[in-house]
């Protein structure tokens, strides 16, 4: 199986799950968005797909993973779909299940990150919503982030597979989401994570040994990663990022 | 199979889309946290869950629904469990895919309706962060309610077996959710709905057969059916709600 994925070719975004799970799973795919618009690439390739899917079903918005005939949109759908696919799951229902719902927490603290910049509205700049802005980061760093950081410390530790991955005793698809939140963070709060990074000893490692994966390590030092920046979901203000 | 849901016993709140579910699909259920505490509910049955679920799995927060030795969380996550138990899904797995898509959606739409009253920070009063909200519910009224409603409005209008269901030719869980989200819009929203509600007229009607479905009818008009009320997800401010 050829796979497409379709997502904004200057950002990380919520797209970056999709491509880790593709290059850690050696999945044949193209990104799209990023090919030229000659070769049918770009933002054109990914509004004509918004504007008219062809099937009545159109997604709402990117990332949009197209398998064969099959459409499919929203990060956490994407992988509950390609994890068995790519071997980045376990095989039994109720790990599935387990794995879909620690993705889904980790979108919940995913936009909750984002909201930070961008209490307001996604439509208004950064610098027309910067004090409230400031008092959401502040609320984000003192009260959601130790509340979800806690949470996956927890529930690696509490794994019967070990405390190696978030489930089971090999590598999932939730695992390199959680690697990639951590590193979002350490980019977007890096003075908030250095001060409380030695509560959650166990994602730090986790988050180390991910990048170490042989896979996942040439990505990364690949043209195919796309820098943080300050366009995606984790970004860096120093005002944002206590004191 | 006998179903537990543990949910907030106050709120519809996130829990009230995993209720019509059980409610049409006639599940045998208990709604936990409405039970009393003598007898095993309450909070306090919740919270018990949230502590230690004992099998390594704990759920990060409610709803919970317990299926035997099965717990799942995350509203969406209960449903792609649910659907197909329930009859509330096709059976080919793309249109389970695509059910569960426009559920993660609306579960995106939802989240940014709550927000309109709490941009900030959920651990504040809504009094501690009304200038914001009033700016943050003004573009949702303008920018966010028209792109999320516009987009299901034509899902419904491209859906190939008919503009009456949003999926197929019968009813699905994510008709029953799209009732919710449009009675939760009504009461939150009076004034823009009644303003926006002639470009949505399959909705509307979508909203009005749905209410109408017998065992809906009767679970609305039952002491099951929490009220509309200033704690939960949709909550009216008649400030929040345009002039």
């Amino acid at each position: 199986m050829k796979y497409e994925l379709y997502y904004w070719p200057t950002i990380q975004g919520r797209g970056e799950f999709i491509r880790l799970a593709l290059e850690e799973g050696r999945a044949d795919y193209v990104d799209v968005g990023r090919l030229p618009e000659s070769e049918g690439g770009g933002r054109a390739a990914i509004s004509r797909l918004l504007e008219d899917a062809g099937d009545g079903r159109t997604p709402f918005a990117p990332p949009i993973l197209k398998a064969g005939k099959l459409l499919i949109s929203q990060t956490a759908s994407i992988l509950l779909y390609l994890g068995p696919r790519l071997n980045l799951v376990p095989r039994a229902e109720a790990a599935r299940l387990w794995a879909h719902q620690l993705q889904l927490t980790l979108a919940d603290l995913v936009g909750e990150a984002h909201d930070t910049h961008h209490p307001i509205a996604g439509s208004l700049y950064y610098h027309q919503q910067k004090p409230e802005a400031k008092r959401r980061a502040g609320h984000f760093a003192g009260e959601r982030l130790p509340k979800f950081l806690g949470y996956c410390e927890r529930v690696l530790a509490d794994n019967p597979g070990g405390d190696r991955h978030r489930i089971g005793k090999s590598l999932t698809y939730v695992d390199l989401s959680m690697f990639q939140v951590i590193a979002g963070l350490n980019y977007a709060f890096p003075r908030t994570m250095a001060r409380v990074k030695s509560h959650y000893p166990g994602l730090v490692a986790l988050h180390q040994r991910v990048m170490q994966r042989p896979r996942i390590a040439a990505y990364l030092a690949s043209p195919r990663r796309i820098p943080f920046n300050d366009q995606g979901i984790f970004r860096h203000y120093a005002e944002l990022d206590g004191d």
